[in-house]
């Protein structure tokens, strides 16, 4: 059995001088996880109410490659990414409806049909984009017990207060105690001026920036469960703190998500969290930003809002044709995850051409000439590379110097540059461990296609060494076998070829 | 936005008078739901502590017909499939360690872990199956206060009891108000004296068919909650009822599983159910019979026990080659769900030229030449083939009757027979919706697995006859050659076989 996190050995490849930038302390920081050679990454996945968008696959494509970066790197990584099914209400500030409640009352359906729905179609697109599945990918509803216990604890500490069966986080209280702010880097009285919260009409909240530990169920509730406040519903933020505890501990090495979860969410989370186990939960923050389209924000209203599915089929206005998930891949690595990334038809058509030269410069390589000295330093190619992936993923520029090989690959088949044997042993495992399995591209290419196209060439081969002995037996038995397979042989003057019938 | 349960307009087809075989009653009954057009149907998923099996996939490929079929009559089917992530010991009769914890211990991973991989196996299988995804898919673990509040109910009830962290069900006093062993057909007493529980040296369990609700965690149990009862988990059965009564409420239509099931698990489910709202949860109990391999249970002990993946693939000692998902799906459809599915390569070559055929005809009919008169009989076709499928979903009768239809269409292709327009069409939309609605067929337009084993096919008996000929020169060139395509050949005693490097 061959279980993702056993793919490599306790070994630590010497190489290694990982620098993530931690969102906490606002620089690059060496890495060095809590418990080595094992490494724990909580990621908040998407909320299923509705088709996940492009800029979602970005963000989890960013920690497909912090996983596959870190298990390139001998880490043991339990990679924990969430569904969201409940307590994710329309507005981040506690107001309006569940998100996936909503989706239900108007579609007639539980809301778990939703989440099913969706997260059918989200593994779908991830699964096309080549992202490796998570070690534990759990749900929100999955885990009430664990959000109403940590609920309790919060209580018991003296930093949440309970209102007709609703439990507030008690906000001002707990920035005392603890750095409130650190994450967002923002003042406390500056968040107090500019919340929007009105106390005035409403008297359960204390604090302007209280949030909901645990909701009360109005009557028409769908989602509901029992708790020692009555019946009601946890808050959205609770479920990744109870949920990353769970099966991460109460510290582990790295949180992540979108860099639009800083403010509200993620220092929220910070802070149940700290208010239960007197610290943060994690050692790196890491965000991912923004991606833009022709220089503007997503958005329904703009228009410029389509789908993974679309931007694969084409089928959306602001798309000349359809591109394919490897290139769509491609095009999201070629900028650094904390950059914004501004999507057009030209640029990603650009990082089509690229993809291409880079997936034919692979396939040279096995058929490179040799030669008793290298005019190419591989070695220093080598180690530019995983510089750059040392430096905060940098996947830009890891993949310039892969194209700076790539140069050097043409060079040296068209005999403008040498290789020795050894060193195309190494230039061969560079590629294929950094294109195949620490970026996750692969050939486009049915792969089908070049074995049949092989196996064919094999047997023609056959029958062409039997016809020469004129064992027209044998070559005609062979003609017959491939008849009934669909495939059609010509003998002609140029030679034997084949076609599908 | 398209949904599963959205996919046809609450017209009931006119011609719907379908017979379900209930194993409740032993007899086929007419099929009335509960609330037209809905319909609610819970099937008992796989405990993913291994790769499911290929029984297993029989067992969700039989409830894809159901589901494709209701839903192609007009009901707006809720089907629910669970996950079992907790509570499945190794015995049935609540001993030995849970499964999935057993695993996670040996494989020093987290339960869910273990869970996610398996589930994400699980469900590429099914996928490639061409199985629709049911509207929810629940994990056990994510309903413990559900399972906690029947127990609690069933105590309450006082057909339960609780012994130092454990609770029982009574079997026996609960036999005195309902009929315990009405799903099983058997006698209480006969089930009495054919247990091989012995009450000596347990002081526990008062009854020795009492099976448990919630059971007491060991210190070194991994899965554990906090419940009235101490710390501990659920039992097995108890999942299956609270998660049924969730999604599909107090009663509903369908409840299908396999049979194995039914003795214990499903008779229990009832049990757990009757004794909180005093009926069975179902109307309609449907199960699915065993797959067989050459005349013999699958077992691991008899080494005829193949893997999905290895069945496509072709790389197992009992497997000729490797079959394509939708000769799979083919084959199995050539049996009725109740009966005994025997395995062999014979039967499934079978089964693959009969696919072939069919998908042929499929392609054959847009391109039928038209005449004033019919000598074909459509509507009688049409007829015949809901007949079969009305009769308790009976696939290999009406594939049967499809087949008589495509020795028509080569007929008619050949000028033997004649269609009118009116019935061409009629004869095209019969096709497409039995064929690729409700059976899930779908042509293999990446017949390319396909194509590859039969090129190997080829190359392999080439090579076994210069073999033959002593010619090992020519046999190790094309080894050779195979091992640069990525094959690797093996040369055994059973013969040759071949695998994907």
């Amino acid at each position: 059995m061959y279980f993702a996190s056993h793919a490599h050995s306790h070994y630590i490849r010497p190489m290694h001088d990982l620098h993530i930038y931690n969102t906490l302390t606002r620089r690059k920081e060496p890495f060095q996880p809590l418990n080595p050679p094992h490494v724990g990454m909580y990621v908040c996945g998407p909320t299923l109410y509705t088709h996940a968008h492009l800029g979602n696959c970005r963000t989890f494509l960013s920690f497909d490659i912090v996983f596959r970066y870190l298990r390139h790197l001998g880490y043991k990584v339990r990679y924990v990414r969430n569904i969201t099914d409940v307590g994710h209400l329309e507005s981040d500030a506690d107001e309006g409806e569940d998100k996936v409640a909503k989706r239900a009352r108007l579609e007639k359906l539980e809301p778990m049909e939703i989440v099913q729905f969706y997260a059918v179609d989200f593994h779908r697109i991830l699964d096309k984009l080549n992202l490796l599945p998570p070690s534990i990918e759990p749900l929100a509803s999955g885990h009430i017990p664990e959000q109403i216990e940590m609920t309790q604890r919060i209580l018991q500490n003296g930093m949440a207060y309970e209102v007709n069966g609703t439990v507030w986080f008690d906000v001002e209280k707990f920035a005392k105690v603890f750095p409130y702010t650190q994450l967002s880097n923002r003042q406390l009285d500056e968040l107090l001026d500019g919340t929007r919260d009105n106390l005035e009409g409403q008297d359960e909240k204390r604090g302007r920036l209280d949030f909901a530990l645990w909701k009360r169920a109005t009557p028409g509730h769908i989602m509901r469960w029992n708790s020692p406040w009555g019946v009601g519903f946890p808050g959205w933020h609770i479920e990744c703190s109870a949920m990353s505890t769970k099966y991460l501990g109460e510290e582990f090495d790295i949180h992540g998500g979108g860099m639009d979860l800083i403010p509200t969410h993620h220092t929220n989370e910070i802070a149940q969290h700290a208010a239960c186990y007197h610290k943060n939960p994690a050692r790196y923050w890491m965000h991912t930003n923004m991606l833009t389209v022709n220089g503007q924000k997503m958005s329904k209203s703009l228009g410029n809002s389509f789908l993974p599915a679309e931007l694969f089929s084409g089928n959306h206005p602001l798309l000349e044709r359809g591109y394919s998930p490897m290139v769509v891949r491609f095009f999201m690595l070629q900028a650094h995850y904390r950059s914004t990334l501004d999507f057009s038809n030209f640029a990603i058509q650009a990082a089509e051409k690229g993809f291409q030269r880079l997936m034919a410069a692979l396939e040279l390589i096995p058929h490179l000439p040799v030669s008793d000295t290298s005019t190419v330093d591989v070695p220093a190619l080598r180690q530019a590379v995983y510089r750059a992936m040392n430096d905060d993923f940098n996947t830009p520029v890891a993949l310039a110097e892969l194209f700076e090989g790539v140069r050097h690959i043409y060079a040296i088949h068209e005999g403008r540059d040498t290789l020795t044997a050894a060193d195309k042993e190494q230039l061969q495992k560079l590629y294929n461990e950094m294109v195949f399995d620490v970026l996750g591209l692969k050939p486009e290419k049915n792969s089908d296609d070049t074995l049949v196209t092989g196996l064919m060439q094999l047997i023609l081969d056959i029958r062409s060494e039997v016809r020469s002995k004129k064992d027209y037996a044998t070559s005609d038995k062979i003609r017959d076998a491939l008849a009934k397979l669909g495939i059609q042989v010509k003998d002609g003057k140029e030679g034997t070829t084949w076609s599908r019938t």
